[in-house]
This record gives structure tokens, sequence and C-alpha cells, in this order.
């Protein structure tokens, strides 16, 4: 029997998803508890979306063989920075990585001038100037099969560095937020944040629209911006067959909600978060 | 001269607002930073809403005698969890807490089953049956002028009990998430908290409707329910004058936003967060 796993994470104080002795990892600790429960001696996952250190998941799918465990029952076992949101029994065989044929992610900006107190490890500050119109250029420029060597590090043993790039697309939820959504059939490590490191650089002019455009035909790592730091990023979920988690652009436009209400970055009034 | 300074913070971490001799307080952080930016002594805060220890946030107005400072410099001296929004200058003999017309709160509630890694200090996990009709009955009922004495310790030095409620509802922002918002000329120390303590034993089938608008008319604390732990809690804000800060029920339904992407918490869907 293989189960199925649904997994939302605090990534700032683990060392990331996968087992490294001695560190703090998502990995280690949800293998933990589910020995416990399972009453097993040791459970071994595999799951859709590899995570680095800092960097948060609200829907991280696992699998492992064996039974389902009860997501309460897990949940007073993880730590408080884990927690299980649902675990069922898969299709025989299902397996979280492999199986999985896309993957999406949300970074995120916090863009007013003073820095949250509520947002020090959910969202980067970013108080310099941006061109929204630039933004969207480089979104628009990631959508579809590109070559992306230049967005993950030269050290990285990948067999293939090309991905299909299913939605990628900026939003502001609010006032003061900015959020760059984007899934593919798969990310390689640091990729999600060079490239927001990189659009970045094009929408506070250092460098240019056809020269970000230039690095999605494999360019050296070297020609690419800063990796962005990983406390902005989410991974959002994982798709599997036909499934899609963003959907179309218009979908989710409608349903996309910021991390705070509206009404405390309402700019002008006295009651309100806005600088 | 007289300053205004606009403040966010994290409650977890403080023993509320008020300054207490050996303790964490919002205020002891923010006058010693402020000493530090205007090269003085001491500096003296008044406040629109003192918040109790564990309570957030979003938009506390607070005045003081002197010069504006740099919101920028503040926020380099600050701690982590306090954030200087903006700081101006004021009329000429303003007061925070005497000049303040209303104050906002909201009372956030994780509805799901499964406890969140992202919500721990942020919202009360509730995942229990609530009947939300008799949540919408109560808000309902509070609007208006009533006698809180059941909502407040009774060892509380009120000279008067009773508030004029402004604007009382609830909402549901996104699937796993309800919200009390709330606004009133001025509130009792615990008010905000036992009204939505004894809301939710109401619409969890604890006691009628009937017996709690009948404790609007000015019981015994002993009367009304428990008092709901303070990390749900934010102060969103202060009016001034004329000015309100939830202004009408339906304007706010257009603005008001959730804590974190809808999509993340749609159900049936292997990627996203319900459990």
């Amino acid at each position: 029997m293989v189960s199925r796993l649904l997994l939302e994470y605090d990534g700032t104080a683990f060392a990331g998803w996968a087992r490294q002795g001695g560190q703090r990892t998502v990995q280690a600790e949800v293998e933990r508890a589910l020995g416990v429960v399972l009453r097993r001696e040791s459970v071994s996952l595999t799951v859709a979306g590899r995570t680095d250190a800092g960097v948060h998941a609200w829907g991280q799918v696992a699998s492992y063989a064996g039974e389902p465990a009860r997501a309460k029952s897990l949940n007073a076992l993880l730590p408080y920075d884990v927690a299980a949101l649902d675990c069922t029994v898969a299709e025989p065989g299902f397996d979280a990585r492999r199986d999985a044929t896309s993957r999406a992610y949300c970074y995120r900006l916090l863009t007013r001038p003073a820095r949250s107190a509520h947002e020090r490890h959910r969202a980067l500050h970013w108080p310099h100037r941006l061109d929204r119109r630039l933004l969207d250029a480089c979104a628009a420029a990631v959508v579809g099969t590109h070559d992306f060597t230049a967005f993950t590090p030269g050290e990285t043993n990948h067999v293939r560095f090309s991905r299909d790039v299913l939605a990628a697309f900026w939003r502001r939820p609010s006032a003061d937020a900015l959020e760059f959504w984007i899934e593919a059939d798969a990310f390689m490590r640091h990729m999600n944040r060079v490239l927001v490191g990189t659009m970045l650089h094009v929408a506070s002019g250092k460098r240019t629209l056809d020269a970000f455009i230039a690095l999605l035909a494999g360019r050296p790592r070297a020609q690419a911006g800063p990796t962005a730091p990983p406390h902005g990023l989410y991974l959002v979920g994982a798709g599997y067959g036909d499934e899609r988690v963003l959907g179309t652009w218009e979908a989710t436009q409608r349903e996309f909600r910021p991390l705070r209400p509206a009404v405390a970055s309402r700019p002008g009034s006295p009651g309100r978060g806005t600088a």
C-alpha cells in the first residue's frame, strides 16, 4: 500500500526538506513522526519538490510505502513549524516525485518603504524602485519551454536544463505586496530564486529586458542576476496527471489573496499600516 | 511640537504595550529607540489602544511631545517584531489616546481540522463545529450602544461600562479562515476576547443567542463566556474626528483579504492545503 501526505511547513528553522546528518530537516521530522504513529522502525518519504533551507511550503506532497496515518495524530507529534493537512491511500505504485507533472511556487515581496513586524521571514523586503511593466514582460517571456542553465548553479548535476513553464505572472494582492507565481513541469536548484533576483535587476534598471530574454536560451549562470533569498519562496503545490495547481491566469485572479487584510495597508489614513 | 507615530507589531514576544518594570514591552522598545534617534534622555508615548501580552497591531497610533523621527532610522534601532510605518508632525495638542474617536480590531480564527505551520501565534485554531448564522446574529446584536460589564474582568476600574459599537461583523476570507471585525468608540480590558469567546460558545451550541443578547444589558462578568486567547487579536487602527477605520460593512467587503492565498486552501486537490 502507498500513502500520500499533504504537508505545510515554515522553512525558517529548517536546513531544508532533505535529510542531512545532524541537521534539522523537514523530512527527518516527518519520517520520525510517521514512524511513531505507524509503529515502524523507519519510514522513507519521497517528495514532489525538495526545498532549500528557509523555503516554505503551503502544499508539499509526499508519498511512502505503508498505510495512511491520521493527520491529527501526526500533528500531535510534529513540531510547531510542520503540519500534516491530509494523509490518504494513493493509487498503487504512486510516487510523489516521479508522478508529479507540475510544481507551483510563489515568491512574496513586501514593497513598501518600511519593513514589517509580521513578514520578517515570510517575504523579501524590497523598498526599491520597480517597473511593474518590465516584471510582467519578464514573466511573459519565461512561459514556454526554455533552457534555464543560466538560472541554476553551475555545479548542479542536471541531465537536461530545459523546463516547460506552464504559467508565470506577477500580481499585486495589496498596496504593499507583490508576488511572482510560477508553475512548471519541474524546477532546477535555485531556479525560482535566480529568476526573481534577475527580474528584480531588470525592473530596477540594472539590466535590460532583452538581456533577460537572451538568458532563456541557455547562457552560463554567471550571466544571470543574484539568487533572491529563500524566505520569500513558497512551494504552493504539485499537479498530477492533467491537473494543474495554478490553472489559467484568469482563473487565479479571482481566487488569489494576500497575506494581510488590505484595510491595514490603505495609504493616507492614520489607522492603516502604510508608510 | 507633537508628533504622530504609526506602528506595527507582532505581540508574541511582548508583555503587551504598556511599560512594566523589567518586562519586554512595545512601549519601552519604541521609547528607547525614539530617545536614541531624537538624542533625548526620555520620550513618553501616549497610545490609541493599549494591547495585552500576545495581542498584535497592524496600525497602532502613538503620540509624543517632540519632533518627528524618520521611520527608517527608528526601524534600524527597533527589534524585528516592531516596525515604524510613519512618523509625522501632528496638529498642536494632538493626543493619540484622548483624540481617538474609534478603535478597530480583528480576531482571526483558523477553522480547518489541521493546525497550521504558518499561523501558530497569528490565529486561534478552532477546528470545532460553528454555526455561522449564529455568529452573524451575535455580531449584529453587538452593534449600537450597550453596557459591556459582562465582557470585562470584574476587578477592572472603569468609570463607565457603556460603549458605542460602530461596526461588528464576521467574514470568511478563505475556506479555512474566519474573522471577527469590530470598531467602537473605545474598548474595555479583554472586551474583544470575551466577546469572541462568548460568541464561539453560542455558535457551538453551548449557550443560546438570547442569553448572549441579554449579556449586553450589563450582566456580571461571570455570566459571559471564556476569554479567547490573545494571539488571534489584532489592533487594526484608530479613527480620529469623523474618520472611521472600517467604514461600512459593504465598503469593507470589497477590500478585505485573508492571510494566505485561497489557492493553497481550496479543498479536494492534492497540491492545496486543506485537510
